[in-house]
């Protein structure tokens, strides 16, 4: 599990004076992408190997309204992985007491620039398996 | 069921050279509000009257990608209604040839200003289940 | 001059309950992809011919605050043209009684892959020119 | 000064493989709020007060295009500030080798409920003022 830091834009805010729904999939993305930073891979490496990594679900449950300037934290963890799709999830809940404003899912399938279904090579995928292995035993999330 | 056109935007495409997939999210919300609408129901006044509807759960399953200029269907049905909450589901298809980029649920509930779940008042609730039913006649999307 | 519709989305207002600034920028953008497009040149094939087209300067002025679902018009007109930039200028106004929102500008160079600047061919610039020389001969905006 | 942290997200890419210029305007708004929130001045509490503060003039000026991942600063400064409006200066950096992205400014201006301008108590101009004083004695920006 990771657990980033943020603060709610104002812009994020919409006229209901909370924030607009879309947006925790932003954080999810924040929480996705720092994850696979810290298991050592690069989305831009990705790319430039010719990988691309669509979203082909995504789902969220709201708990709660989390409001502007509030403090969030996002918990992303990997739940499942192979060569060809990861799936995440994610926690955002509020600094302060924890609440709990969301949780979800994203699942990512590997393509490459055709669009058809790749297999992540090895030297990927290893890192990413045993990044996910390590943060597992520790149980969190 | 609902259709609305639309036109992806510059601004709606990431750096894999096509629509993020955050961006259906608002789409989404594009056909419900036009559902609404013309179902006699302006948010606007919801509000006004002192109530919020706040999405409880968002999902997107995506099939195909969308990409800069297409132009786009956003098909729009209330598969759910309540007193306290309404589903909606959509497509989201290319207008040149109908092929389906994405399709998806949420939910909302309808609540008062303290965040308390609310009855929605029966002039409401008519005016969207008698357009519901109508539209389910026609027995679209 | 080139006038598109649009309507505020619910995503597009912030907790002030208008439409939060930073949209009219995705505004502008919109009407300067429909009058390029108008013109002649689509943007995707600028790109597959190696151009890029950065934005360089993007200014606007905010003179009343449009509102969720209003119905809006979006008022573009290329005030500058060579074949190293274009100068946009445009207007925000309300459909119902043409009421100002906003006016702005923006400057766009032309640049390759690299990130130099780069001279637009000629059968780029000359559809842009004459239909900009059109266009102020019917003297709008 | 005020200097923020942040990185580029994904979602704020566009096609091109830049950050989309609008993002900016977002991030002068994290910087404005910040050293809003340091000078001791919540915007949920002028809210409360009755008091709203919109944007009137923004403008941008782009130098080198910031891409996916890269950490930035956001510096701020509050250059001239009365009763009746603030207008702030930023420059965006990569935070390497602090090559400067973009600088811009924007105006605000503080008004009531009816969108009739109305003059800031003293007790935040106050702190406003002072906390500016202090910065521009840091000579920073």
């Amino acid at each position: 599990m990771l657990v980033l830091e943020d603060r709610v834009r104002f812009v994020e805010t919409d006229m209901m004076g909370v924030v607009h729904h879309a947006n925790y999939f932003r954080w999810f993305e924040m929480g996705r992408v720092a994850y696979l930073r810290e298991a050592g891979i690069r989305l831009t490496d990705l790319m430039a190997d010719g990988y691309l990594f669509p979203i082909t679900d995504a789902r969220c449950t709201y708990r709660a309204s989390a409001r502007f300037d509030e403090e969030i934290l996002i918990k992303t963890d990997l739940v499942e992985v192979s060569r060809v799709k990861m799936v995440f999830a994610y926690q955002i809940r509020r600094k302060a007491d924890n609440l709990l404003f969301a949780e979800g899912f994203t699942q990512n399938v590997f393509t490459n620039q055709d669009n058809k279904v790749a297999r992540l090579p090895n030297h990927y995928f290893e890192r990413l398996r045993d990044y996910a292995s390590r943060g597992r035993q520790e149980g969190v999330l």
